[in-house]
Parts: structure tokens; C-alpha cells; sequence
């Protein structure tokens, strides 16, 4: 491959990204307004916002949707951030902010 | 909202939440084969496989992508564990791990 064939894919391989990411966003913001509808919810008949059962769930859904080249482990740090991250403004909706 | 209502409303959110990760997961790995690729071609044009501009973009594509309610800052955290796994990943690959 010359420089300039690599330059080329290189350059289609980060329109694919770029076209990836704006989905990952999308769909981020997605499941970050279901996670605010279960904060009301749970809110309006006191219900407890952290289920530590309800988590595993989530986990056995990722490891079992993960077919890689991500591994177990890194798409479980992935998901520890989003999850937290989706905590964290679930937790600042419900003090109304 | 009595609770069987709520309960009822919570195993729904709950589904589409099983239903956004799956996507997500299917998503990451899209993602990851995508950087997969750009290591390889890289590789074997000996380009350097650290680029901090082409980042930079990265983030402007994912900051003007976001309109919330997730904030500017926690999607950036969220894309830097992603961006971190992916590279942690490309490298593995490229030293033939």
C-alpha cells in the first residue's frame, strides 16, 4: 500500500467513525432519558434509586450482547462510566437541578 | 401512580434499557473494528498511530453530535473511556497479542 492509498482509507475509516459516534451519542442520550423516566418513577412511590440486582441484570445483558473484538473486561469499564455518568444526572434531576 | 403501576412502568423502561445496550454493545464493536483497521493500515505504512489533531476532532464531532440531557462534559468522559479501551485494544493487536 502507498502513503497515499493509506491516506485514503485512513480517511474513509474517520468518516466511519465520526458517523458512529454521532449514533453512539444519539442512542446514549436515549438511554439517558429512559434512566431519567425511572428516576420519576421511582421518585413519585418512593422506590429505592439503587438496585444492586437490577445492575447484574445489566451486566449479564452486555456480557451476553458481546460477541468483540471488545473484551469482557473492556466493554464492562465502558459500560461503568455510562452507568455512572447516568447516575450521576439521574441524582441531579431528583435534588431538581 | 399506585405501585403495580409503577412497578409495570419500571419492567418496561427496563426492557428498552436491555434493548439501547444491546445496540450500544453491537455499536462499540462496530466502533472497534473500524480502529481495528485504521492500526493496520497505519502499521504498514509506518504512520504514527497517535494522532492528538485527529482527536481533537473526535470531540468536536461528538460535542456538536450531543444535545443532551446528557452534558458536554460526562459524554466527553464516557468517549474517553471508549477512546482509551480502543487504543489499549489497537495496541494489544499491533504487537500481535
Amino acid at each position: 500500500m502507498t502513503l497515499d492509498e493509506a491516506r485514503e482509507v485512513l480517511c474513509q475509516c474517520r468518516r466511519e467513525i465520526d458517523e458512529i459516534d454521532q449514533r453512539l451519542v444519539a442512542m446514549l442520550n436515549e438511554r439517558s432519558r429512559v434512566v431519567e423516566r425511572i428516576g420519576a418513577v421511582k421518585q413519585s412511590v418512593s422506590l429505592p434509586v439503587y438496585e444492586p440486582k437490577r445492575e447484574d441484570e445489566v451486566y449479564a445483558n452486555i456480557d451476553a450482547a458481546n460477541h468483540g473484538p471488545i473484551t469482557k473486561d473492556a466493554i464492562r469499564r465502558i459500560f461503568e462510566r455510562i452507568i455512572d455518568e447516568m447516575r450521576t444526572l439521574q441524582r441531579m434531576r431528583m435534588e431538581g437541578r
